[in-house]
Parts: structure tokens; C-alpha cells; sequence
């Protein structure tokens, strides 16, 4: 059986301080996974590299036979909607042995959104 | 003791369907918050209504004196570093007799990002 990769995908920005929490994320699923799994990699729409092709024939080249791509995003416009897809078919034509998944927005997943609720909560310090 | 309000402030994008999640999670924080506590808002910093200023006056109109806002973003690029602090304020100048603070983006908090971790790995299926 062969590698299973993960990418996880994010929109980019100029700040380079933009991709920390991205960084962070990328190094907790690899602690999660452990070390005996398939990578984890991080990919941008724009503003930030690698694109999403650039990462996943990396996953190719390194072995992977099934890859997830989960887009980082809150919510599902145009973006996830529309560009992703499209870049979700040029990477399946250029690599047709791998099986590429794509996962719904992690934004829109509700432990997700329970979490970002406890966040908002201690936040705002619970205050009636 | 006046009201406490909060304010989730997304990006905003033109497709309507990407504000559905923010609304789902601001759902969420006014049944964990309860009937008694004070309002729960949207504002966003482009391409959706209404915007930050307008959102906090219809707070503060409403009673609150004390208003946390809650950047929805997952990294923290120029819109949560530059943009949203001269927004804030711009809102505190034109309301001093309310407390108005601002938390860190929420997608840079750990348990934001555990979770987000455990999307990933269910979506993955837990594959190696």
C-alpha cells in the first residue's frame, strides 16, 4: 500500500507572517499522524508558493499513490468553489495513477466552529 | 452592568454562500452564550455588509458598553495586523464611553487548530 499525503491548503497573502498558524497546523497533523505516515505539506492559491500543482507532484514524486487536499479556509466562495476544482482537475489529469481526494472547507466543519465558539467565549471573558 | 456584545469579523467574499458558516458559527455563540446575554454580530471587511463601524454603532445603540471583536481569519496577514486595528480605532473614537477589544485571529488559537487537525484526519480517513 502506498502513501497516503496531505495538503493542506490556504489562500496566501504578502505578509509572510500570514503562513505561521499554517505552519503550526501543518507541524500538529504530522505529530497526530506520527512518523511513520505520509507527508504533510502546505500549498497557496496566491501570494504565497508552492500552488497546489507544485505541491502535489512533490507528494507524487516522494511516493504518494492517494492524496487529501483540505482547503484552510472559513468560508466556501469562489475560491474553494470554482479555482480549486479546476486546479483539482489539472493536477488529477497531470498524475491519472493517484487518487486525489478534495475535503470541504475546514471552516465549515461544526467541531470547527465549536471550537472557534470556546474561543470567543474566553475572549470575551464568558460576560453576560 | 451594561450589556457585552461580540462582533465576528470575516473578510467577506462576493459569492453570498461563503458567509454561511459565519452564520452557523454565530448561531452557535448565541445558544452557548444564552438568552440573556448580549448580541452577537457579523461584520466583515469587504464585498459583504455590514461593515465594522456599522456593526459596532448598531451594538452600542442597543445598550452595549463593552464589545469584543473576533477576527475570523486563519492567518493574520495585512487585514488583521494593519487594516482591522485602524478600523477598531476609528470605532473607538466614535464611541468613548464604550470598551471596545479586540481578540487575536481565531484561526491562530490551539484549540481552533486541534480541531482542525482532527477534520483533517478524519477526512484523510486516517490512511498512513
Amino acid at each position: 500500500m502506498g502513501t497516503h499525503g496531505i495538503v493542506l491548503f490556504g489562500h496566501g497573502a504578502r505578509d509572510p507572517r500570514w503562513a505561521e498558524p499554517f505552519e503550526r497546523l501543518a507541524a500538529k497533523l504530522r505529530a497526530a499522524r506520527g512518523a511513520t505516515a505520509g507527508p504533510v505539506s502546505l500549498a497557496f492559491l496566491e501570494l504565497m508558493t508552492p500552488d497546489l500543482p507544485t505541491a502535489i507532484a512533490e507528494q507524487v514524486a516522494g511516493g504518494c499513490v492517494e492524496i487529501t487536499v483540505v482547503p484552510v479556509f472559513f468560508g466556501q466562495g469562489g475560491h474553494v468553489r470554482r479555482d480549486l476544482p479546476n486546479v483539482i482537475d489539472v493536477c488529477r489529469a497531470a498524475h491519472p495513477g493517484v487518487e486525489i481526494r478534495c475535503a470541504g472547507a475546514a471552516g465549515e466543519d461544526d467541531a470547527v466552529l465549536d471550537a472557534i465558539v470556546q474561543y470567543c467565549l474566553q475572549e470575551a471573558g464568558n460576560a453576560g
